[in-house]
């Protein structure tokens, strides 16, 4: 009899556990072992700001399955492992088990990197002070919960006013805490449009979020625990500090291995997820993706596209031929009342792509204007011009913004104009059907 | 100088004034006038029931523009104005004032066909008594709302389970009345499958909708005014009658004049939205629509469409070269507080088109599971079998329902396969993510 086919994942949250999955659903008699290094598989981080602020009241609703439930499977999934080294040429991972500190090997036929990203944490003084905290796994949240209770913190400074800052923001103020958000930037959520970000900024100030732009931040202060941010020389008082000035992707492991990065840092994979090493395969947060706007892999680390991803590796995996055609840049943040969606390019990125882009933005009502309560919905649709090609929207409003940046998500897959968009039989009078008049 | 030329418009709700709206933003100096015969223009007849119920307060706040805001726009308007005739070889139509009762006859060059769809009124005994109402135009809205104040009305009898009967029945029971929807058909909304019918009909029953399926109406009955309505042999008692079992194309004008209709009774046009007669367009609920997955010219009275149809018309009379590809059969009703939405065919539709036809049905979260007060979403998709070509959705649910269609009737018109829709880069987790799997 043959020996059984053996995978190794490294990394078990949405990606790795969604290869692991999909191999283990169409390969039933593949040996499937996924090593995690935190104490938690298989949960949905993007619930993570919800989660602290008391929305979602315990971390156990966050996760989707357990190792155990995973066990019953037939998929060995072992928490508090990291993988500290990858052999390609012996085919096989050096793991070292946190909580016994026992070191082993693993040998693997087929790999699976989703090692995920992490939070950027530049070298600036006092950066390892206790009290700043990142938000990227369970232990995080629960750590940040800690701390607020423990240290009875009043005052939180988020570094950082894009999607996890702002969904902080929110979180804290739930929580009673006063909030300010320092962020680089003359604006924030730096994937959107300034007018568009306005609104956005509008909101925080209406939420009693003390909104710092063009804040840079020079260093932490306090004894023994964070007590200041200082920015711009001036230092504001913090009990406790978010992080939240980006993810950058995990790849080192990948790297010291000779698995080959893309330009982005991340891993290099083609619609297969397949990496430069035969067998090896990445996926998540750690790989790149094809942009099919900017036709180039770009890395938009998101929960939804780690799923797809790695779906379609643990398909391949499994001697499949499934393909993941790419990204549109899709993404929702709730900014407290306010939904932001936006999708394709800005105006902003798709001139700094040379693109020769127009804009048309609207106001429209969320619902028919003759409805009570109707409330604004701020569209923005990016097109170049000439052709009309769809190249992005962006939406702000208090409903509807989250759905409906989907069609125009559609859109852009499907590569139409402006005026193919209006044309389609929707649901609803569409929000865009006065932008394709004046075109 | 060369004579201006001139437009003549038939019907000035939603088509009609698209149309002329749309030929006076392109054509600067055509002549245009507009005959209608009810007193209002440009209205959003959706709206109806919810002024009915008294959601709406005014009916006022339906009307999108006066007579006298297109009189601004160098467009006449004339209201209480039935074209009665036309006459394409003399390139007139003969028009009667119901007002002063005058008659005259109006020139054009082009004409635009927009006379709209009627209630179906079958001839059954009673069926003229007092107390029953159609619901198509304001002065409908108005009179039942006139009915029920003056004569006290407490019981209201729905005859037809469809969009506006369900709408109706929520307007009723905002009202306090009690209220009886009689329908032929072993389910309400024969526009979506039968096990997603079921779950309208229950929230119905919750509603206390006394809801009566398989009861085909025999009679009217009442001295002087509806006072019962006779359906299987049982009279249900009425203090007013609500008529809303279909509507059909206001074609007879067009007909009588030697317009060409359709296989399905409304006039045939081409994308353009033109006649079979040189110079002579048709749009909105008088008019086909050619169904993109069905391939063949279909009738769905839809005010989107009817929207769409008139720009392209005006569009067209102007000089341009605007076209309107087609419809995917998409629609969405609510039902007290669910969402009914649809799109492309039903798994009978397709059935009855003969295609191999196959059904996913899910019962998904419309938000992440681990957020407070998720509600179910029922969501099927209607797909080829073997090819796996995608044709149509059905969704019920309490939220979510309505927007997310809209991303399958996109996925409708670009012809895509179950597969595709499952690798959109869409702005969450998407509800057909465990259809894909499975497939």
């Amino acid at each position: 009899m043959a020996k059984r086919e053996k995978l190794v994942v490294i990394g078990g949250v949405a990606a790795g556990m969604s290869a692991a999955s999909k191999a283990r659903r169409m390969a039933p008699e593949m040996d499937i072992t996924v090593f995690e290094k935190s104490g938690f598989v298989s949960f949905g981080s993007c619930g993570l700001p919800y989660f602290v602020g008391g929305v979602i009241p315990t971390h156990e609703k966050l996760i989707v399955r357990t190792p155990e439930q995973f066990a019953k499977n037939n998929i060995a999934v072992h928490v508090h492992h990291e993988v500290t080294h990858i052999d390609l040429g012996e085919k096989k991972v050096h793991v070292r088990n946190f909580e016994s500190g026992a070191e082993f090997e693993e040998p693997f036929d087929k790999l699976v990197i989703t090692t995920g990203g992490h939070a950027v944490k530049p070298p600036i003084p006092g950066i390892d002070l206790p009290g700043i905290f990142p938000l990227r796994i369970i232990e995080d949240g629960l750590a940040i919960r800690r701390w607020i209770q423990e240290k009875k913190a009043q005052k939180a400074v988020i570094v950082g006013g894009g999607y996890i800052g702002l969904e902080m923001a929110e979180a804290f103020r739930n929580l009673g805490l006063q909030v300010t958000v320092l962020e680089m930037l003359p604006q924030v959520l730096p994937n959107v449009d300034a007018d568009m970000a306005e609104l956005a900024q509008e909101e925080l100030l209406r939420q009693q979020v003390d909104l710092q732009l063009e804040h840079k931040v020079e260093g932490f202060e306090g004894k023994g625990r964070v007590e200041a941010v200082v920015a711009n020389g001036k230092a504001f008082p913090a009990d406790i500090v978010l992080l939240a000035i980006g993810v950058r992707p995990s790849a080192k492991l990948a790297e010291e291995a000779g698995v080959a990065l893309g330009q982005t840092g991340a891993v290099a994979v083609n619609e297969r997820q397949e990496t430069n090493v035969p067998g090896v395969y990445a996926a998540g947060d750690v790989a790149e993706a094809f942009h099919l706007v900017l036709k180039r892999p770009a890395y938009i680390p998101l929960g939804t596209t780690a799923n797809k991803q790695g779906r379609v590796a643990g398909a391949n995996v499994a001697g499949g031929n499934a393909k993941f055609p790419g990204i549109v840049g899709t993404a929702v943040v709730k900014v407290f009342d306010l939904q932001v969606a936006r999708t394709g390019l800005t105006l902003a990125e798709a001139k700094r792509e040379g693109l020769n882009a127009e804009e048309t933005r609207i106001k429209h009502h969320a619902i028919g204007h003759y409805m009570p309560n109707p409330t604004p919905l701020h569209v923005k649709l990016v097109y170049e011009a000439g052709s009309h090609r769809l190249l992005g929207a962006q939406m702000v409003g208090q409903q509807g913004a989250a759905k409906r940046i989907d069609v125009i998500a559609a859109a852009l897959h499907a590569g139409w104009t402006v005026s193919d968009l209006g044309k389609l039989d929707l649901s609803y009078a569409p929000p865009f059907a006065p932008v394709w008049n004046p075109i």
